[in-house]
């Protein structure tokens, strides 16, 4: 299997790992390292592996979720590090009993490490958010793509 | 086209020829002997490719579909056999007038055959299903991944 | 990268541009002779890139879209030239305020020129539209995959 295919199912796993709860396995498409910003999606900025981890079994854990990843542009930097973008969409079961419908984009970047990718950077930005019947519009994805 | 590329393309005629009523060509993506199990979407399990074309042309034929396949994890277990893991959305107009959403995965292994990869063994498991203004949020997915 | 693995991305970057309104990188992803029928959008037949760029700048820039592309099925016909089906689904927040979801497919060929593969032809199709409460089954991708 050649570099961009092992990152596109290492990010399988990690949308697979999260709507299973499956979270011992979820941990481990992370480097320790991991900084993870998801400030897009009612979470916050977390840096390392923990801090990640205690917002995921602490709020997302207790929720039901299914979560897709499209089209991804994957980019290999040097035998050892790329960078992707992931188009997104998610549907959450809040707390109370409503259902949030999003879409938005995932961007990342990727490291091998001890033969195996994963995802050493990971931001979650947003073009749509619907929940209780009405639609959020939101700019932070044309904000970050734009960057690019 | 290397294998993984041409089951990721198999599994695309299979949505596409799904969706577009296209029979004669849908039947082309199983092998003879394949085991279907759509427990997970009000159908059953079927052993063979004319009972589960039974199922298919005297229910599923009848109603408008879309279906969707996201991130494949597709493991080429030697020159012949592949086993997959997708994630899936579908939408379908019911006989009775509703429109169903819903979400899951499918679990399968294919088969190469006279030079052509077919799917041997399909089963579709459920995180959600929407139908008539409720969502009815189901464990298959989550029970069934875990034994990976 | 191999070829089939460019022309994915160069469609990825087209439904990125679009959405996040990179007019500029999005006219780049086309040919300057490229075809397109969006008559399964609300738009019309295109034929070269000034034309279908107009019908872009005045009229889809204006609105909020998701758009989102599944399954793709790319064939390459020489080292210069490729076809590709694509699944597509997106959400567009109309001028009266009204959202649109819809499904179909895209139909396509790829050219590569000067060592960049670029979207020669492209044709949008439909399976449902949704908006204002109500769905319409549509079949131009039924009709348009059955001559492929």
């Amino acid at each position: 299997m050649d570099d961009i295919e092992a990152i596109k199912q290492l990010k399988a796993r990690y949308f697979r790992y999260l709507d299973t709860k499956d979270w011992d396995r979820y941990r481990s498409v992370f480097t320790d390292d991991v900084v993870i910003d998801v400030t897009g999606s009612s979470g916050g900025v977390y840096v390392g592996l923990d801090a990640y981890m205690d917002y995921i079994l602490g709020y997302v854990s207790r929720l039901r979720t299914v979560h897709h990843g499209h089209m991804p542009e994957i980019t290999l930097i040097s035998s050892t590090r790329a960078t992707g973008v992931w188009s997104m969409e998610d549907r959450v079961l809040l707390a109370d009993g409503r259902e949030m419908n999003g879409q938005g984009h995932y961007f990342e970047t990727y490291e091998k490490r001890d033969g195996e990718w994963r995802i050493q950077e990971m931001a979650l930005t947003r073009l749509r958010i619907h929940a209780g019947g009405e639609s959020d519009w939101q700019t932070s994805s044309i904000d970050r793509s734009r960057t690019l």
